[in-house]
């Protein structure tokens, strides 16, 4: 079976630079051979990474919260359609051996705490301090902290070479 | 229409203190004549919020994350069975026409986030300081800070007063 | 906790015998102290089964397929806002002891399967032929016919009484 | 995108029959070129066509009910893990541009439904008369019959050509 890294982060709010690290982490993602996981909508966080993963030929999975590919990213190669609105988010989490966020919104919120709750591993990738603290506080064992799209790659390759996902 | 309010929080973690904030709330929600919506487990917060509702012969929802009936709370009048597992969380904050949390988990913290996400408006009884700015910096207009019960309850009646719920 | 009787069958399709039927369910499930569940749609069945229960003072429950109440049957008491699309009918069997259909389409159809799935009685209330047999056929055990609403009730009486549900 | 092909059976209580034409359904759908898409369980006819689509390369998604993956077919590739139940059959059914169904049982039946609902095209391979009857009677214009895999991938290849899925 393949790994699968989701990253998660803002749709049309997401920064320039969110869009960046974005790509990066989809770019690396897709280089080391697992499959990409994101919520499959052309803007924002989703789109820059699934292009990343695209532009090396990785393969790339969007969870669409619509009920028809209407607004999926262009790169997207498999998109599971599911008309289950937000709710869309734990699935997003569940499919996912790890998941790396690029930036907090609230739907990105919604996904970090699901993920806490499933007993998810959850690498923040750059995060503002506030959203550092408190999801640190809620489960100090699952949070990671990288500074670079690298780094957090580098993560994921050291968990799974230890089995942890 | 009967208005519903939801009250969130911890399961098996709470504490004594949330468990008797919760008893309050949902005793205080009975008395209004507004219908009580919870997770519907008989631990925690939800246990104890469904208990003050039934105190006073409030009417009580519980919306059930299994496949069937076992573990719900006794004072649960209507049981709504999901199977959805933690995908429920969205339904509890899309019924509620707002949401009181008592305290902060991962769950909590999830349907928070969602609530935010669909545009719910959330009141926090007696929130930790951090739980308070990060929901704050996502969300500034609809999250609402209470010290106790009664006051949470004075807010909805203004919010019902006004038209905003 | 309350009974809760599924009352099941076409939206906009519903036919003037089947709107009558189900009405008159509605009613006699509201005479009888249990909870009417419906789809929560302002059509057909639906709206009708509400409409026969509120006429007598019962309880009415509406599981919404939609991220809002819009559109919202007017004797549904208690909306539940799912936002899951047609992974609400799933909900609709799960938090029903039992369900009574009337008439049949592909909604319908979804439900009754589900219900069977789901270890559910069902009550085919004046059905066709074809759906009497095709789901005989899936499930001889779970699937009763009558031919009138005071039927159907009386069956669900009896199985109350025997414990059966 | 790629294009998705559904094939939906009964899990433990499949036939060999079933599981003989699963098979050759999923080789066939690998050879294709296209994606196989099923239940995803280790039983029946989830597991033979993913094993058929393998045996040529294919790729194999997997919608699994569960909450992690346990019990997941080892011919998947992708596994999509939901903790939905049989609300997941919705997810099934939207995410395939067509669907295929091998025997019938109550969940096959609530997919079929869930499909029609969701205006998919439906080929029934090698099913009874009651199935056939049942369900053209809903839809007439959604289902369509084969006697053999093959016949059911040329349909598929034809309105794929005809730019009707």
């Amino acid at each position: 079976m393949r790994k699968i890294v989701g990253v998660m982060g803002k749709g049309n709010l997401a920064t320039a630079f969110e869009i960046d690290q974005a790509y990066q982490l989809g770019r690396l993602i897709g280089e080391n051979g697992w499959v990409l996981l994101t919520g499959g909508r052309n803007v924002g966080v989703m789109d820059a990474a699934s292009r990343g993963a695209k532009s090396v030929g990785g393969l790339t999975i969007g969870i669409l919260p619509g009920k028809d590919k209407t607004g999926v990213a262009k790169a997207v190669d498999i998109a599971i359609v599911t008309d289950l609105g937000n709710s869309r988010n734990n699935i997003n989490v569940l499919s996912s051996d790890i998941i790396i966020t690029c930036g907090i919104g609230t739907g990105t919120a919604s996904e970090i705490a699901l993920a806490l709750k499933n007993n998810r591993k959850v690498i923040l990738l750059a995060p503002d301090k506030l959203t550092t603290n408190f999801f640190t506080s809620l489960a100090p064992e699952q949070i990671f902290i990288v500074d670079n799209p690298q780094d957090g790659i580098n993560l994921v390759k050291q968990f799974l070479e230890n089995g942890d996902i």
